[in-house]
């Protein structure tokens, strides 16, 4: 059973989680091998090794057999739990966590799947914190992705995670406290005050759409960091509509890719920032997705510090990532292309 | 020339370092191989391939030859340096950032070293810290060990870094306020309340001695995180007396050779974290030693939300890190042992 400790010091929450010792791990011996395949609890076939699914997009099937595009289903070895017991001593670790298997094929990766799968995997996202809103208990939801051991994957196979909680984690915290401050001084959203300057000096532009801008932003903590930044205000995520969500789908795909060749395949992290759940979009924040490469090791100066060191300024890294034009590589839309 | 940059919501602070990518890696093809020693720059014989020592404990030979037993001198690499160019657009990363050779044996890790060298060691770093005091633009000085490339370290020799600061950083102010949160509550040291709260429960106790304490901290972080802790009430690591180092090398060894036994000599970062320099200790902070492994990859969800997942309870941790005896792996002090 999870549960949430408080430093007496910093007031940072820690989860205590002995669950997610008992986890295995695809990365733990070798790279994956020959056969790796058929014991995987992600791919087609094996849906009994997993708990019962919470979601799944299907051509074909019943619940928990094959023939679903995407699947999500409760992580194993939570973090959170939807029903914790009482704890006296410590506050008991209530939320969501669930795993999102973004395609049936354990070899392709977001970076090249087509992007009418990428926004399939952004509507279950949508789907699941729609879903999140509505258990009152709840506050905020994050979705991310660990690409690769080094950023915290154990499995191999693509999937992300979705996490739902009781409070709004410090990282959020800081986030809507330093926009707020920004729109008392300025009246603005300083989310679309990035968005206008780097669209207007593009200095630090990597790429925009209709809907989006992806930009290395002023203070990237890690080399070749990227922002996808909605043009449009908007402070959450679940609010997305279908026709941004579609042209989401092309504009992450094609950022991972652009990744994939400036910065040769590097492990990474992507997270998505949302607002707090709410009916409509309040105007000091703005959602966004972060993606965080891991070229290096975080180390002893940026644990001891929290200030981090970049070794790219994040002009040159813009440029490598504009330059990485997907036009071979990362297949482009089209609308009969399935994610299977 | 490195620059700090603001992001403009969360008001973090980056150090760009371009020169920091152009550091050759020890880790970056293979495990150390024979004859890597050889062309080892912190190895004795090698002291040309360093910038110029700072401070030096010898036995024999003149400054930036061998007869060192501790060696510092300038990280070739900076992410701060002593006089940086006036940047109009940036704040200059001005400070500095040394390089603190443990021992001449590259194979001599502190978990192994005998605690007079330890102790050696420590008392470097006091000096040069009591040395930053005197530059008036410095505000606040770190010392750290990364050990192992997971914990970021690109060098294979035992070595500890020091960084002095021209402002407080993000995690120490976080520490001071709170602290000073609880003082104005309690009148209390909230350090020294753990300290009693530990050395009186005893469950998440591992060592003590006349002068310091070793605990698993209440929302450890990590898995077999450690404190070590003075006893008597200190804020700044730069006033501590010469026969409280000598405890502390002995204290801290045997920390390092505890984790190596408990935890299977998993890769490691520590910090010394100290209250901004001052005359005299400050009654609301305490300097303490932070051991953080790195049995784990940290991931999207401590990267997103800023909550660490840890699947090791410290009651669990203590239990373990405290049997591991260091009766006989770990050579205990004795006056006359040298550290060559």
């Amino acid at each position: 059973m999870p549960e949430i400790r408080i430093d007496p010091i910093t007031g940072d929450r820690v989860i205590i989680a002995p669950e997610r010792a008992r986890r295995s791990n695809d990365f733990a011996a070798a790279p994956p091998r020959e056969g790796a395949r058929s014991q995987c609890p992600f791919c087609p076939g094996n849906e009994r090794q997993t708990p019962p699914e919470a979601l799944a997009y299907r051509d074909s099937g019943k619940p928990n057999e094959p023939g679903w595009r995407v699947r999500v289903f409760p992580n194993k070895f939570p973090a959170l739990v939807p029903n914790a017991e009482i704890s006296e001593s410590h506050e008991p670790g209530i939320g969501r966590h669930e795993v999102l298997i973004e395609n049936p094929d354990h070899d392709m990766p977001l970076s090249q799947a087509p992007p009418v799968c990428v926004s399939e995997v952004l509507q279950a996202c949508r789907e699941r914190f729609r879903v999140f809103t509505a258990d009152q208990r709840l506050k905020t939801a994050i979705a991310l992705k660990n690409n690769g051991p080094v950023a915290g994957a154990t499995r191999d196979h693509p999937h992300m995670q979705l996490l739902a909680m009781p409070f709004v984690p410090p990282r959020l915290q800081v986030e809507l406290e330093g926009a707020g401050r920004y729109f008392a001084k300025h009246h603005r959203c300083v989310y679309c005050d990035i968005v206008e300057r780097e669209l207007t000096l593009r200095d630090r532009l990597i790429e925009e759409t209709e809907f989006f801008t992806v930009v290395a932003p002023v203070a990237s903590r890690f080399a070749y960091e990227m922002w996808i930044l909605p043009v449009r205000h908007q402070s959450n995520f679940e609010l997305l509509a279908d026709h941004e969500l579609r042209d989401l789908g092309q504009v992450l795909g094609s950022a991972l890719w652009r990744l994939k060749e400036a910065a040769s395949d590097p492990p990474y992290n992507f997270i998505l920032h949302s607002a707090p759940f709410a009916q409509r979009s309040i105007n000091r924040y703005h959602w966004h997705i972060e993606i965080m490469p891991k070229l290096t090791n975080p180390a002893g100066f940026e644990w001891g510090t929290g200030v981090h060191v970049n070794p790219v300024p994040p002009e040159e890294a813009a440029e490598k990532l504009r330059s990485a034009q997907p036009s071979r590589g990362h297949q482009r839309s089209s609308p009969d292309i399935r994610c299977d």
